[in-house]
């Protein structure tokens, strides 16, 4: 289906999260060299329904997924209080993605892309935004890295504004963080924002673009250091640590991440919204790095957010 | 110290708990035959402290923890919006287990006794009450061993009456379930209370003996199920069947649990909250047991709440 010749953006948006899916699952696929992507596609009881793409036991990627969704429905009490939305019905649609690798040198990413209407009774839209990002979560620190997925980022949202990147930036530092230790962030961030609202049919079109712009940078951000990195050699040291640090992403995931425990709590898909979860994790009481260690020079750049520009 | 020449049940409670702490970290070493529990004793800011009490690579069990805590502190308005309490200064002090076995047939078990005072301005107490409960996470059933642990708390609480068994046994099946998975029990439950309210000294008094009660109930109720299995022979079918429950645990604790997540929203001590999460984990997409297999038949018995007695 041609985007263009459709009207209404949501149907544009729907065309084009299917296309994303497409595009990333080949090109992440290509990478692996092994495993593919297996679709499970599923329908919500109130309204909608999604595409699941899950990999496991790769080459390269140990578990992930790439999903999207189109779900509807009417506004509900808990969505009322919870997520201070008013209106009649609603209608979402995303893709939202997490690759949690094998080799502990290749770092695991997360990126989402959605957009959100409101409706009132008579089925008008009385509200609307875009919401998304993509972050990184790295279990041994290469500043090279870092700076190229940071930067690749900046790229796809400079024409937009100089100063959005350093905005969504923030965002993101302050989203992704473990209050319950410290405020150390899960990884090394990327971009994260929300409830971008269109003033008119203009801006919307430009909010559409930017939305583009974003996930047409996922791939160029994180592929080259997968490439990189996926043939270093490691032992079981650097397993160990990837796993306690997998149980940082799990904590932050099912205690702090809105989206996580909002769809949970309300019925959503459990093992679409779990696939984020990794492989196999591990916990130890008081686990401390080494002083001095690569496994400490990670923790010290998760606990302050750092400048990768 | 002499527990009857004290005269305020918090004093007393206090003594007893430290006493239990030792008698159970005692009784999980004996059975362990190789590790020892080490003491990790920390100071709370706003008042108080702990004594948490680690078990790590022994012969029998993996990961554990036996925790005491005597914390107080000034009522917040979190306190007062999320627990509904009223007050100006609060007391609590308790002991919390988790015990997390190498071996797949010995199942995780969880308790916890603890006491809390409310005062008004003047220190004079306005409220207090007494929670507990012990509850069962077995990977594979042995309906012997359920009935064994089950009993046992039975015939501890019975001499207080014989209705408490039933309507505490209840409370920890709604209580260990994961919502968010049809309302799938964690394990296979065992009692559980809280707000036990005293009407007046006599019934303070009561309530205590029921508490040790309850704790002296617990090595009986679980070294005879882990004498049994901790020799049986595994395979790495049983151990990928053990992780994956075990990401349900984590589930339930850290979505679900509300002392878990009032402790990690409110600056509670995050190492010792955390030592109940398993030390080896694992998630998989829509993992499914074989049917009729022995791990269908667990998780048949965790779908559904069963009369152990």
């Amino acid at each position: 289906m041609e985007i263009n010749t459709l009207t209404s953006l949501k149907d544009k948006w729907i065309v084009f999260i299917n296309d994303m899916q497409n595009q990333i699952c080949k090109g992440l696929e290509t990478e692996d060299g092994k495993a593919v992507f297996i679709s499970d596609k599923w329908e919500r009881p109130g309204g909608g329904g999604g595409d699941t793409r899950v990999i496991a036991n790769g080459a390269v990627f140990e578990k992930g997924g790439v999903n999207t969704s189109v779900v509807y429905g009417e506004v509900t009490n808990l969505m009322r209080s919870q997520l201070k939305i008013e209106g009649s019905k609603w209608f979402a649609c995303g893709l939202s993605l997490v690759m949690h690798p094998i080799n502990p040198y290749v770092p695991t990413v997360h990126a989402n892309w959605r957009y959100f209407e409101l409706y009132d009774k008579e089925g008008s839209i009385i509200d609307r935004w875009f919401g998304g990002g993509a972050d990184l979560t790295p279990y041994y620190l290469f500043e090279e890295d870092a700076r190229h997925f940071h930067q690749t980022l900046k790229e796809g949202i400079d024409p937009f504004g100089k100063e959005l990147y350093f905005a969504y930036k923030k965002n993101s530092d302050e989203y992704f963080s473990n209050t319950h230790r410290n405020n150390e962030m899960r990884g090394i961030g990327g971009v994260f924002y929300d409830y971008l609202r269109p003033k008119d049919e203009q801006d919307a079109e430009k909010l559409f673009r930017f939305q583009q712009a974003n996930s047409h940078a996922f791939l160029k951000s994180y592929l080259p250091i997968v490439s990189k990195r996926k043939n270093n050699s490691y032992s079981e040291r650097e397993i160990e640590w990837q796993e306690i640090r997998r149980g940082r992403y799990v904590e932050f995931n099912l205690i702090h991440d809105r989206g996580t425990i909002f769809g949970l709590k309300t019925n959503g898909r459990t093992e679409s919204i779990l696939m984020s979860l990794p492989p196999r994790v591990r916990w130890a009481y008081n686990y401390q790095p080494e002083v001095g260690s690569e496994e400490e020079k990670l923790l010290q750049f998760c606990l302050h957010p750092h400048d990768w520009i």
